[in-house]
């Protein structure tokens, strides 16, 4: 029935071998994997063999690779081939950057998610095949629909499975039988309903991973591969993403529409996305290792409810920190809120002063907000670190320019105090009303020139660290304009630039096509609390290359000695206790004891 | 040359008078003043005497009334006449509700000031007659052009004013002898840059008020009356506002502009707008008289960077909003700020924690940023106030249920407990693996009539005090649907209602004319503080009611005795400082001295 059954005994020998990657596994023909860096150089040279995946990528210990799979029919992409050299095994590449998927429960019906899935598919122009499958249709979305997935005559990389729940298990089997190594399960009504629901979650993992495929969900939203050459939106959400360097995980799925939606109405780019559900296999952590060293991926951007697994979720985030920032909005902040996440994914909320201090070790940056995350991950993606927390403001308005300091005050940077050179290089252009502190009001005749100038000036001061540019400009015809030169004069610069246009909504829409130049935000408080928020990471990362913060080392004997002798009442005398922090290496100012009022007072 | 010589003698026996309207100054027959509220009821009774203000409206007591004018000619007006009790007579009306306005230094030049000013009162079809004023030009935007003001054939009421700055002096001037009683003065240069300026602007000051009339700025982008009746856009603002409840006054122009791009972004709604600029003579305060009473003015909005007269806000405010609202932005919060507004208007900016005290002492809410002012004032001016800070949550969708926990909690609300009887007629209608706690998770199934009955049935409940209700949903049709059903089940409600929406922008395109449902926010954390605002302000006015809270009593014989006897360092001694607090009636938990250690722990 199978249109290529001498693949199948492929498999089998492949799933003996355990390197992550057999050589005979899969050709590298593929038109899709990581085919964003080098694909058109690298046509027609069509070599056989696998590499093993790069130095320091290391397959999740805990999984079997993910791409034991029969060996496909290459005719149709063998001209598409790739040098091997340029085309290493990532984590999770058959749900991400598969060749076919099959929508398993596809509908006609336009108001259901089986239908809205093929459609994205469809709309998004998925670069390889879509199979509906559907035992009561012909076809949907007008692609020829199948009975099953076995029917399918070709290979199939990934299943998107959105039918009813009790179906599900079977379709997993189906799908791993017939050589799908990826699957998207949407469906819900599992371990987030009931503990028959958990046991079924439980032997969904245990079945893929025996199989060496993964399994996203169930109970999610999909997932999105926006690199131009996939262009795979195998989700359910009316809002796609449009292509940039973010990589986005959310636990929930309702979240993960919402997200979409934030992140088109900002212009904030997706590299991939994820919607993770019950997370039944696939992990927040089996995306961070995923995007360690994509190139694709400047930033990681984690919605959680909760942590699956803390340990290896710290190990993990620490590690790839060092590489790129991590973002994460953590639910559950409050007692009431992380009882309701206990209710919602049934998963234990961990008490949050903790998750903040691990996050915080782990150079973790925490949002508070979807849209804090992304005004951010704007200004990481597009801008070097800053060397300090000292800010040159530059406006042509008093008033936004005072938001601005009391903004950038506000989230713990400080105003850098301009050079004598920096002032006079200033007044050589500017008029004599112009304000030469900090903020540099260059007051309302500033034109292109007059904000090149000024931008090139404050960033050549070293005394700054990041430069804020501000502009309203009421005549609507140079917003654009000075923007540009903004871009101009800042280009390759060594310390960031974000710049607060004060604008009409076209000024916007028309700067969502942009992904080089300076993060724009609407409001000073939202740019300054970014930078704010490059600075702590810029501060991480600089402790972790100049070693650790020391390490506090305990006076054991005399700390055992002082916590043997508490007082009539249980407690420590409050001398010891004052003792028990010096012995512990807190800095405590001098103490004595003194006996009475009269020698306190000596 | 003046068409109508003869009415100038009308003025001079009117200036005798000393009630706030002379009777013989002006017919009823404006066609604008206060004509939203009955103008096509009141055709036609042309009733040739005026009213004195409406009881309780008390004219500026430091300034003249500001329509001492000459009669004009009515030939074109009179049939517009509204019956006399129907147009009380209200501060500023020479500005913001006029006949006629010239704009003197009109220009043909697009990329101006003077030709961006006649644009926006044609674009926004000004329902009064526009005259250009420009000696050198002949038509401007398609209107006959002026050389001078006197050389208008008809009455003018308002003046926007946009010569270089040595001539705004003679324009005022020959505006006055020509009957102008409002003047808008765009062009800076003032007290801003120089000690010259600022007694221009003092020269400018004593000679309106001498006459009468009132004057905006100078340094300001202009003012709005978006009144459908009146569609007064006079300012070069790129950004029309559309008509609404919120009168917004700002201190900067630059701001003012940021203003309105944001208030179209975001769908709010303006009553009318005034740009303050230097306040030579109108203040932020004359606003807030004006819109005390207005009934098209719900929330009065304030962007300030320094108060002229803060013992006159003060009163003012207190007085203000017992009646409605009042929400302010003040820049300059932090140290460096305040330096920042500092130079730039000139003005001394107060101590923020004064400020603070001022404006919570007068139950003036204050926003951080403007959207934050946005986001309040949507929901004060839709939404009644909330008796308790009690909130009840309805959503689709667990993870956004969760945010909305923490950003009510984070924001100093409490999360309701569900009465029995309302969790009960809950089960009765929706799944049984929904969530019945609060938030109450109707889960993603949940459609237009679960979220009607839910919402009543929680908005019901008598141990809630506020709804927040949140709704996910990706399949896009039927986000309207459900809004406009929550809409429907809450109007009339004694409670308020926020909505919670994550859609995509044409849902929020959609909803921009909607003037009474329940505001939309975009994410919970929004709503929660907006929602935190009103109960704020709600409990201010509660407070007003039922009393001020007490007031603390100092045991002034006990705090002298203490005072009087310092320890041998100047210090008090410890217990001492205890006793002190104790007289001036701060809670301090019971204290003893001991006189030496045995005693203290005995």
């Amino acid at each position: 029935m199978r249109g290529a059954p001498t693949s199948r005994s492929g498999r089998s020998g492949a799933s003996t071998c355990s390197a992550p990657r057999p050589s005979s596994s899969r050709p590298t023909a593929t038109p899709f994997a990581s085919s964003r860096r080098s694909r058109s150089g690298s046509r027609r040279t069509a070599c056989a063999c696998w590499r093993r995946p790069a130095e320091g990528r290391r397959p999740d210990p805990r999984h079997p690779p993910a791409w034991r799979r029969p060996a496909r029919r290459w005719d149709s992409v063998r001209d598409d081939a790739m040098s091997d050299a340029e085309s290493p095994l990532r984590p999770l590449d058959a749900i991400f950057n598969p060749r076919a998927i099959a929508v398993v429960g596809a509908s006609r019906s336009r108001d259901t998610i089986g239908w809205s899935i093929v459609h994205n598919l469809v709309a998004g122009e998925f670069a390889g095949a879509i199979y509906p499958v559907n035992p009561s249709a012909t076809s949907v979305h007008s692609l020829k629909c199948y009975p099953t997935l076995s029917a399918i005559p070709d290979s199939i990389d990934l299943a998107i499975v959105v039918v009813p729940k009790h179906h599900v298990e079977a379709v997993v089997d189906e799908g791993l039988a017939t050589g799908a190594r990826g699957f998207v399960v949407i469906t819900s009504g599992f371990g987030e309903t009931s503990a028959e629901g958990k046991v079924v979650e439980q032997r969904l993992r245990d079945k893929v991973r025996a199989a060496g495929a993964r399994l996203i969900g169930p109970n999610c939203m999909g997932v999105i591969n926006a690199d131009p050459a996939v262009r795979m939106n195998a989700t359910f959400s009316p809002t796609p993403a449009r292509w940039g360097s973010l990589g986005f995980v959310s636990q929930s799925g309702a979240l993960g529409v919402a997200i979409l939606n934030v992140a088109e109405a900002l212009g904030v780019g997706i590299s991939e996305f994820a919607s993770m559900g019950n997370k039944a296999d696939v992990s927040g952590n089996d995306l961070l290792m995923r995007w360690e060293d994509d190139p694709g991926t400047r930033v990681i951007a984690m919605y959680l409810e909760s942590f699956g697994n803390p340990r290896r979720f710290a190990e993990l985030a620490k590690r790839i920190s060092c590489k790129k920032p991590i973002l994460v909005v953590k639910a559950g902040r409050t007692a009431e809120g992380a009882r309701a996440a206990s209710s919602h994914t049934g998963a234990l909320a961990g008490a949050d002063v903790t998750i903040t201090s691990i996050l915080e070790h782990c150079g973790v940056l925490r949002a508070d907000t979807i849209e804090d995350l992304f005004d951010t991950a704007r200004a990481l993606s597009r801008q070097p670190l800053p060397a300090g927390r000292r800010v040159g403001i530059v406006t042509n308005a008093g008033g936004p320019g005072i938001m601005a300091t009391d903004a950038c005050v506000s989230s713990g940077l400080s105003i850098a105090e301009l050079g004598a050179g920096t002032v006079a290089r200033l007044q050589e252009f500017l008029p004599a009303t112009a304000s030469f502190g900090n903020p540099v009001d260059m007051i309302a005749s500033a034109g292109v020139e007059e904000y090149g100038r000024t931008v090139t000036a404050v960033l050549a001061d070293p005394g700054v660290d990041a430069v804020l540019v501000v502009n309203v400009t009421p005549l609507r015809q140079n917003t654009r304009e000075i923007f540009d030169e903004i871009a101009r004069v800042t280009r390759g610069s060594a310390k960031p630039v974000l710049a607060v246009m004060m604008a009409t909504e076209d000024f916007y829409e028309g700067l969502k096509e942009e992904r080089e130049a300076p993060p724009v935000y609407r409001f000073p408080e939202q740019a300054a609390r970014a930078l704010a928020q490059m600075v702590r990471y810029a501060e991480w990362r600089r402790r972790q290359v100049d070693g650790e913060p020391p390490v506090w080392r305990f006076d054991e004997a005399r700390l055992g000695r002082l916590l043997s002798r508490p007082g009539p009442d249980g407690y420590l005398d409050p001398a010891d206790a004052l003792e028990v922090l010096a012995a512990i290496g807190v800095p405590v100012v001098g103490f004595r004891r003194a006996a009475d009022r009269a020698g306190a007072l000596a």
